[in-house]
């Protein structure tokens, strides 16, 4: 039965990349980035994300310093703050979950780009610093931040069989089957 | 520049189904659906998710009196029910946009198979009763509810034109391009 399906490749074949070339990413693939996120489904279809786009390497200087990761923030030539507006939030739980949606269209695209990317999420420490230097409202709280760029690891050798162990396998995590 | 990018295609023509046939779901179809929702990205990776499968017509029709939506939780053949599992969660912000991702991944398998799913999220208000139905632990969450199968709404002719409406345009969501 198995013919090749594209969308299950991609999924399984994206993986964090943290280190970028000096290619420069061009509006319309930033563009098509955000396009996907937005195309994420969100409980009544409350759509409740927000976005800043991040290029400027003064900025992404300061940015970097709010991070253990500040390193992979100043490499990518693009970030993408993603955020949470509470001016549409019906329920937290459901709302976080459809940003999570989001950023996962993101990287998937990043992925299908031929690009590559990150979820960076240990700087929601410091998510009220980050919201301040982006000049985003109360209303805005700091969700994750996609740094993205041309890949430079070379990782084309790395094949599905070489992740295997970086994934819990189904058994473990299937409870109930009836 | 656009060359036909199968992954965009998807998470662009992506909508909710929740009418379906009586064509069966294959073993193979479901494993293929929860083995993309295990390749989502998570914090530390720490896989916080866990599935209960249903697909035994008695349960459905128990798991249908939890919801308003009943009536498509007992049409399709197959449900997913999707939880935290309490005892690998680290902070739940980050676990339940993991939890979001890993949802988005199914969704996208689902379509991509030539399936047709939704998400139902208001099932959430029931979700001791559910956890209790299906025998999960304690430590387990109730998060949402996949319903999946053989579309039986005609929607082919609903193109990308027909959808536009349905989504706030990027415009409106980037609030910071620097």
């Amino acid at each position: 039965m198995e013919k090749k399906n594209v969308v299950i490749e991609a999924i399984r074949m994206r993986r964090s990349i943290r280190k970028f070339d000096k290619r420069p990413i061009t509006d319309d693939e930033i563009n098509l980035i955000l396009e996907s996120a937005l195309w994420a489904p969100s409980g009544m279809n409350n759509q409740p994300w927000k976005f800043a786009i991040i290029r400027d390497p003064s900025l992404k200087e300061s940015l970097s310093t709010l991070t253990h990761y500040g390193s992979v923030i100043q490499e990518a030539p693009v970030c993408i703050a993603v955020f949470l507006d509470h001016t549409r939030s019906y329920d937290r739980t459901k709302d976080v979950q459809a940003i999570g949606a989001s950023i996962q269209n993101m990287l998937l695209t990043i992925h299908s780009l031929g690009l590559g990317g990150v979820w960076l999420g240990e700087i929601l420490k410091n998510k009220e610093k980050v919201a301040e230097l982006l000049g985003a409202g109360k209303e805005l709280e700091l969700m994750a931040v996609i740094a993205f760029g041309h890949p430079k690891e070379e990782m084309k050798g790395l094949g599905e069989r070489e992740r295997s162990g970086m994934r819990d396998p189904l058994g473990k995590k299937v409870f109930f089957n009836q």
